[in-house]
């Protein structure tokens, strides 16, 4: 049972917050410390031969270069369904008519809100115009058939757990 | 190219970082924010008769009673292979004889050092002893036939991302 909570640190990308829960009749804690991160979209997107929509990035928290799924953060107020439109679209030029939800996952249960990963099919995917990426990305967009991507899976090399899940789920959808 | 690091923050169960970063030659930020957490091993745990070992549990982060498979933070030094038989042990009483890697795979790649899920598959698990549980914990141990199990998958009715890649990734390998 929450009986308090106040913001200890805060930034443009995530917060942390500090509870003061009870955790048991009598016994209360006041250092329960999460943090509170946005929700984050990941998209398998596949083009009408079946091809995956991988994209190649360094990303600076691993320092390594990794190749994924178009993914981002969903922003405040936005649908799942519309920031994964809008990140297909930013990060690789394509869209799709044909999208179908894969589930939504948590990411951490005990220290974060959950963190959710909201995962999309987007299907029959056609390039419609140019990527538009913030000045410090610089994403490669690659296409790979699904059978390749789905073995970069079960050896992971497709090294994001969100974007692994999708893939697995989007096996069994499409 | 990374110029500085500094922690801003601390707690016992996370850090968070400031980072000054050259993105591109000339051009520096200083407030790149990310945080440390503790990498997470996930186990899959059958039993003989191919039941899955889940753990159900209030979630404080959530506040939701989740169901979900034995996960738990690596301690410091300790090995992804032993934290795992730690952890099966601790939360359940159950033991196994065969182990098998299911990949590693990063949590967030922007905004941690990657918070790194390590998945096993534990065979022919037995009981063997007591939870070990913290004052804190009250987990409930559900033996469930695997099937049943990747049908909460694909609706999402296991709700950790973690644990539901694992899930997936073991009906592979067994």
């Amino acid at each position: 049972r929450k009986l308090n909570s106040k913001y200890v640190f805060e930034n443009k990308w995530f917060k942390v917050r500090q509870d003061t829960v009870e955790i048991a009749p009598g016994k209360i804690i006041d250092d329960y410390f999460l943090t509170e991160f946005p929700d984050v979209v990941f998209i398998v997107a596949l083009t009408r031969d079946k091809k995956v929509i991988l994209v190649r990035e360094y990303k600076y928290g691993v320092n390594d270069i990794i190749v994924q799924i178009p993914a981002g953060y969903k922003e405040k107020g936005e649908q799942p369904l519309a920031a994964a439109q809008r990140e297909l679209l930013e990060e690789t030029g394509y869209s799709a008519p044909r999208w179908t939800t894969l589930g939504s996952f948590y990411s951490n249960t005990s220290r974060d809100r959950g963190n959710v990963h909201h995962l999309f099919l987007a299907q029959d995917a056609l390039p419609v115009g140019k990527q538009n990426l913030d000045p410090t990305e610089n994403i490669e967009v690659v296409l790979e058939p699904l059978e390749h991507v789905l073995e970069k899976v079960f050896n992971a090399e497709i090294k994001v757990a969100g974007a692994a899940l999708a893939l697995l789920l989007a096996t069994q959808k499409k």
